[in-house]
Order: structure tokens, then C-alpha cells, then sequence
């Protein structure tokens, strides 16, 4: 068994700079820099694992991961340490002690991601890198229909990457729903116990084509059933997403707390 | 006269990468990035005129700029031609004839500043270069009180930048206010027929010290009336500041469509 302290942090990016979660040779990843400032500040080595990998350019404002040390470094000083090394575009938001066996990716019981859309006929310098600019006008109504048939156990075949690994592709929504906010602004929220590389944005990019006119909102419901990957839309681009929060079994709690309209009757 | 179309630009702009609004030498500014763009599209040399300066990092939502040229290209033309060759961080929401006499800066009657602050314990890596972090708690309500005596004609000499210009010192403030949002965000607008250079991150700062429990919610006040420019707070950073909207006088009656919640009874 091992006996060195689990330590759980609560981590928050802007992933636009970064080649994703993942570390990779010759390309900045948020695990590396993670690993690079705990190791300078521990004096040894450090392994992070992260509740799941993201893409190059998606965000994170709670992305979950945990590392174990025999530093005697107090939690305090772990988080002002990492913050004032780590580069202004990561940051950790929390750091507290983990019960030995906490692991950030096998603990964890469920997720939720945030999609972002500006609808609105010219780009916007601003959220450039915060979200998917689409000129054409969307139909939020048809969107939103369209988003009903997730809630529940689906095999996910035709929303996932290609290339991506080869294991079981069922998986739960505990609740996906869109917002409509003003200035254009549209967003999707899901939770689910489980996502497959790349669902989320594939989910979004084949709801904007319903969104378009270009598609039934039933086709959703038909991609669940059939899986043929390629009727599914293009794959929504990375910038628009955000990993907003993880949940774990000592928090199942807060995901009876997450807000109504973004939480099914299903849960 | 001048028998040239008079082109009135409407713009939105990341300040982040840029050394303001004005040209300069050797130096990226929203100006002079204009300027190229529309020198290559007209293939002669064009001056652009902005509503007033922004300063280094300084955001803007509804910037508005004009210049005349010669050519015949369609405004649509112009925009989309425009907005293909600037950079993503600045980009023209909208492209339209002027009368011969408009003049983005002369013509100018009023302007909306919002000023974001995030008050929350720790940084936050995707607002980094969009709002003021501020760790201490703020008290929303001393701000709110403080900026209450803002609407009106004051003298500003204490909140003006050192080094500026020795003109006349008296603006017109139409509404100003605070107001708290969820995530710990903060937000004051403002809206006045005039600005000094560094005015609005000049009341900000000393608003915040209000904020922090350091000087008493009469300080505005006090400073307006004695001018005493060493007793302000620290000028707030640029990167919380935006232009949200200029007013001109064929628009005045949009002023008075300014959400209730910004516009105080003085106006």
C-alpha cells in the first residue's frame, strides 16, 4: 500500500495555448506543466492523473486530478506554490488531501461539460477562443427538441472520434439540455457518467445541423439506434467547450443540486 | 468640401495584443492595423478617426471609427473585405454610410464604459486578460454607495491620468453603477457625454479601495470637490475596461433605453 499523501486538485484553464490535457513530446500539455511545477516544487518526481483527458483548445474551470507525495509540503503551501509557478492560463483552484485510494478518473461518478455557440451574422474578437461563431441563424427550438432523446443509457458508436480506442460505447446522460442567453449566445450543458472521445463536440456539431435546417430533430435519436458515425454532423471545433465539473461518489449529493434546467426528471 | 463617402465603422476588439487605439511607432495598434487593412482594400491611403483613444489592453465592444475615401466598393463589400483581412482579435460589426459631417470623435455625445472585476480567492486563467482579479472581498454595497454621486457635472481633475493633457476638467456623468453577478463578478458602468484619459480606471480604483474597507464611501465625493488627485486609489489595470457603445446625436434617443439598472434618475 501506499503511503504517501494523495493530494486532489481542483484546476481551472484556458486551453487554448496548450496541445490538451495529455503529455506529449515537444508540445505543451496542462500535465506536463502540472507535473514540471510540482516536481520543482517537491523535489522529486510527480505523476498527475487527470479525471480525463481534454483537446487541444477546450477549457476547463473544473477539471478534477490528484497526484500522491511524501512531501510534507502543507495543502496551503501546495497551492500557492503551484499558482505562483504554474503559466497565468492554469491555475489551481483547490488542493485538499484524498482518501488513499481516490483515483481522479476511476473515482469519478459523473461530468458535466458546457458547449458554447455566438449565433449572430459577424465573428466576435472577443470570444474568439471561448466559442464556436456560427453566422447562420440556429433554430435553439428544433436544438432543444433534438437534445430530449440523450437522458438515458445509449450506445454512442456514431458520436465518437474515429480512431478512438475500441471499447464498449454505451453510455448514461443523466441531462443535456440548451440555453439561449442574450446577444447570441447559445449553451449546451450535459452531464452523464461517461463520455467517448470527442462526443460531446459530436453531439453539438450534429444538433447545429438540426439547428441549420439541415437535418430532423429525430436524427439524433436515429444515430442512437443505428450508430452510422458518418450521418452524424461535422464535430463541433474544440474552443467552444468547457469541463465545468466532476463528481465523485463522496459528492453524488451535488448532482442532485445541479440546477433544474440543465437536470432531467430521468436522474 | 470634402466630396469623399464618409464610412462609419462599428467594432469590436481584444485589446490584449495591442498598444491602444492610437498609431504609433513601432508598435501594434487598433488604429493603424485599420489603416493597413483599409489601404489594401481602397489601394490608397486612408485616415481612420476613433471615437477617442482605449489605452494598452483596454477591450472594446462598440468602438466607432470613420473615414472617407474615394472608392466605390459597397459597404457590404467593405465590411466582409475588412473582416477577412484583420486579425482575429478586431473585426467590424457593422459598416455604414455617414453624413459629410460626421466625425467619429467631434460627433460623439456619449459613451458606456463597463468596468469587470473578479472577486473570487483565486485567479482565474480564462479571465486573465478580461477582468480585474481582486482575492479580498469587496462590499458591494459601500461601492454601490460610492458611486452614487458620480451622475452629474464634476470636476474630474482628481481622477484624471498624470501627464494628461491641461484642458478643461469638467465632465458629465448620465449613470453609473455597480452590479454583482454570480462567480464572484462585479461589474460597473458607466455613461457620460465625456472621459478624461484614465478616468473611468482611475474612479474604479478608488471605488475599489471603498470596496476594501481602506476609505470611507464619502471619498468620491470628497475628491470631486477638492480635486486632490494623490488621495485617489490606484488606477484600476486595463484589462477589465470596455467601450461598450458611443452615442451620437441621430441616436440620442437610444440613451434613454439604457437598462434602468445603469441609468440613474439624473439622467
Amino acid at each position: 500500500m501506499d503511503s504517501r499523501r494523495n493530494i486532489r486538485l481542483l484546476l481551472e484553464y484556458d486551453g487554448t495555448r496548450y496541445h490538451g490535457w495529455q503529455r506529449q513530446k515537444n508540445a505543451a500539455t496542462i500535465q506536463q506543466t502540472l507535473e514540471a511545477a510540482l516536481e520543482r516544487l517537491t523535489g522529486a518526481q510527480v505523476a498527475v492523473i487527470g479525471s480525463g483527458r481534454t483537446d487541444a483548445g477546450v477549457h476547463a474551470r473544473g477539471q478534477v486530478a490528484n497526484f500522491r507525495t511524501a512531501s510534507a509540503i502543507p495543502l496551503k503551501a501546495f497551492q500557492a506554490g503551484l499558482n505562483s509557478m504554474l503559466p497565468r492560463d492554469l491555475a489551481v483552484l483547490a488542493a485538499t488531501e484524498a482518501p488513499p485510494d481516490f483515483h481522479a478518473r476511476k473515482s469519478a461518478r459523473a461530468k458535466t461539460y458546457e458547449y458554447r455557440i455566438l449565433n449572430r451574422p459577424n465573428r466576435s474578437p472577443l470570444s474568439h477562443h471561448y466559442a464556436w461563431w456560427l453566422a447562420d441563424p440556429l433554430d435553439l427550438t428544433a436544438m432543444t427538441r433534438a437534445a430530449q432523446v440523450l437522458p438515458g443509457q445509449h450506445d454512442f458508436t456514431a458520436f465518437r472520434a474515429s480512431g478512438s480506442d475500441n471499447f464498449n460505447p454505451v453510455r448514461r446522460v443523466l441531462a443535456a439540455a440548451w440555453q439561449g442567453e442574450p446577444g447570441g449566445w447559445l449553451s449546451f450543458t450535459i452531464t452523464g457518467t461517461g463520455f467517448l472521445r470527442g462526443m460531446v463536440r459530436s453531439l453539438v456539431g450534429t444538433m447545429v445541423e438540426v439547428g441549420r435546417g439541415k437535418a430532423l430533430a429525430t436524427l439524433l435519436e436515429e444515430l442512437l439506434q443505428n450508430g452510422a458515425r458518418h450521418l452524424a454532423g461535422p464535430t463541433a471545433p474544440p474552443q467552444g467547450l468547457y469541463l465545468m465539473e466532476v463528481f465523485y461518489e463522496d459528492e453524488a449529493v451535488r448532482l442532485a443540486s445541479v440546477p433544474a434546467s440543465s437536470i432531467s426528471r430521468r436522474l
